[in-house]
């Protein structure tokens, strides 16, 4: 499973980076602290790091279970698809709105695709004992 | 552990579910991405998801706790409970703000449990070493 | 590892605590549900929840990664030191914007000690299979 951690380490370290990001657009459009809101350029940067810290809370169990039930080298190789999508999101959404559907799409997938192969996984482990 | 970790699966695929219907209800109402707020009907969906991210990230460290540290069939049947409460919590809220308590009670209460009986097992177990 | 399990539910309790503050918060400032913006009282102490919310994604990987492959005495004093720092920013936060640095720090440093320090375990233990 080491490698399953490395990529929850990176992972998380890319959205912390992300968080960055939004501190440096308060900056830059003018959005003081604690605002969230009154600028779309700083909003959709916002964005980045709020949606994805909702995909993590189904990526970060979901590799793990799948590391555990099915494949650690599967479950990484997914997780390093979900990086650079993740990637691809926040480049595109920090340009427009209508730029975020590719790597929206090429992270939401892998996540999911963890979380329900580790779903079955689970159930798989259940029926055995 | 499995029906711990399938209840898990199903959670965050719940939270998943929740984060949809944010997406439909930005059509409906008229909140098209990046904007969070301007029309209360779409803000009662969006504050749905977001609170369920705020209670995950209890739920989740907590039911693998007391799973870990007093039952697995415990911790699986308090997440059951959290899974319907927070149906009931959805549907609630995206009808009106004050039809959320029922639904929030049902699942922040199992929630809380799982945390504090997880404490408590780790607290047993680090006496006992 | 009950040191660092010990240490994750108090973290998990500590946001609990915050998340009630946003709810005393929305009475006091008069900021009924789903509105979060308004009124700068109520913004700055609902950032406190979300932001925490933000580092916990990063600190609970790397509190459980750190435990397992360095030291599980060394992460939970390192939480520890997260527990502290998060209090000094939910109430410096409060207060004004611009108090909230010196707890901000002292959360944030330990939470990247604890990833980039399971990272360099994880990386370690992959190299030694």
């Amino acid at each position: 499973m080491p490698l399953v951690h490395i990529v929850i380490a990176l992972a998380v370290l890319q959205f912390f980076w992300f968080g960055m990001q939004v501190g440096r657009a308060r900056v830059r459009f003018g959005v003081p602290a604690p605002a969230i809101s009154g600028n779309p350029d700083f909003e959709r940067v916002f964005r980045v790091q709020a949606n994805t810290l909702e995909l993590l809370v189904l990526f970060l169990p979901g590799i793990w279970m799948f590391g555990t039930y099915l494949s650690p080298r599967w479950a990484a190789g997914l997780g390093i698809v979900y990086l650079i999508g993740r990637f691809l999101y926040a480049r595109g959404y920090a340009r427009a709105a209508n730029q975020r559907g590719l790597g929206y799409g090429l992270s939401a997938l892998p996540a999911l695709v963890l979380v329900v192969g580790g779903l079955v996984g689970a159930v798989r482990a259940l029926s055995l004992f």
